[in-house]
């Protein structure tokens, strides 16, 4: 395996994912991961530039920065990059009303979008949300449609929460795609459109930024699809044996895994 | 088109769907589909060896037989083939001990498997306890395990009630599969084993056997997998639309579904 030097020569910038990278969420507001704030303060004080990139869907970009703000992170509403808004635009774009199936967390950010006589349905991590009842009336919505459209905000497969690890919105976006037929059009990590948006908000090329996150399909793999490099770290949702199976699948991003401690994982600066 | 008559030329058994075929389910216990009745008694009194095969998960097959001899048709428990008892024997002959993502209908049938320390998950047709909770459990109990082994009773998209269109269990497996990256074990139509087993029970070939159902993938492709015929009927979940974009993914089955009014397409007797 290269040296860590030359594996990072020509990085000008920096994305960082925010769950299981910064903090694990909770029911009990969640944690810093140990180390995590002052990697931040030490990159955000060297030549790289830094951005946040984040498929969170449960808050909006407002609540999830004043908590990270509580915990000590050297973070502002403009340096995040979440699905949310990039969801808004395309429905305004292609005149989409959307039924929601969301966690209401995130659902005032959808106040100026009309969701009459729905059109689509948009998914996100809705958590407790995501009922029987809840999922059915998105596929009854599907279903009547001549030409379904369903958009997921991310496809992560599960996240680390304090209590353990918890179903993300992509297991959801599976079943309503079986269910109905379709495929779903994936605005957040690992779609290349999003990843492109970060780096043109940066001003950095592919081949100069790093995305550093702890899911290897949507944060590693998804960069490394865009010609970035990928760095999984091994807090949040990282387990070996789940890797090791999804590896298996995504061969591409094997040697991308430092092999370091945790807390030095993606302290570069 | 081929004449029906030598589209059923050397037909000697007839396997019936029952959901969308006998009746649709519902809360308010569901009605018979017009015309049923007599069919199944035309049948029944015809040379033909008639057997129900039913991926039925939220009820025994007690229930569900008492249910629609209400209805009036004539049927027994022991026509009745239903994945449950075909699943209590895999986890019996393997030692796998189940933790349960089932409706409480079928809990019972159960009582005799261990359920303690789980080494597996079976899923069922839940209904209602499909909630975000109760998919997450399993999701964690199937992560916590070397070798994951997740049993899913049928893998059907949906179903009609009289209400309208319901999730079935396939789409809940699809986010376990996708989640945990295992593929299930299906128990129950369209697995080969299955159809298999009612062709043992009614005492003919494959090819001497027809199938008549209502999911062109669950009842019909899988019946046509196995070499015996299919015939889908155009009543339960049968929609023009979705069969169309069905058909695309699965075209060897496309001429087998009868131009017939509904009242008459599987009157075979």
């Amino acid at each position: 395996m290269a040296a860590w030097g030359e594996r990072l020569a020509g990085v000008r910038g920096v994305l960082l994912d925010i769950s299981g990278v910064l903090y694990d969420s909770g029911a009990d507001g969640g944690v810093p991961i140990a180390g995590s704030v002052e990697a931040v303060a030490r990159l955000k004080q060297s030549r790289l530039k830094v951005r946040f990139c984040t498929n969170e869907s449960q808050k909006s970009r407002g609540d999830l920065v004043r908590l990270l703000q509580q915990f000590g992170f050297d973070i502002s509403v403009d340096e995040v990059t979440a699905p949310v808004s990039a969801a808004c635009q395309i429905l305004r774009e292609r005149g989409l009303r959307p039924h929601l199936l969301i966690h209401d967390g995130i659902r005032p950010e959808f106040d100026e979008i009309d969701t009459s006589n729905p059109n689509c349905v948009v998914i996100a991590d809705a958590g407790e949300s995501f009922s029987y009842q809840n999922l059915n009336k998105a596929f009854q919505v599907l279903m009547e449609l001549e030409n379904p459209v369903l958009i997921s905000l991310g496809k992560g497969r599960y996240y680390k929460e304090t209590s353990g690890l918890m179903l993300d919105v992509g297991a959801y976006m599976k079943a309503l795609e079986y269910a109905c037929g379709v495929e779903a059009e994936v605005v957040g990590k690992p779609s290349p459109e999003f990843f492109k948006s970060v780096l043109r908000e940066m001003g950095v090329e592919a081949h100069q930024a790093l995305m550093i996150g702890d899911d290897i399909v949507g944060d590693v793999g998804g960069a490394q699809r865009c010609g970035m490099r990928g760095l999984q770290v091994r807090t949040g949702k990282f387990r070996h044996r789940s890797c090791q199976r999804l590896h298996q699948s995504v061969p591409v991003i094997q040697d991308s895994t430092p092999e370091r401690p945790v807390n030095e994982n993606w302290n570069l600066a």
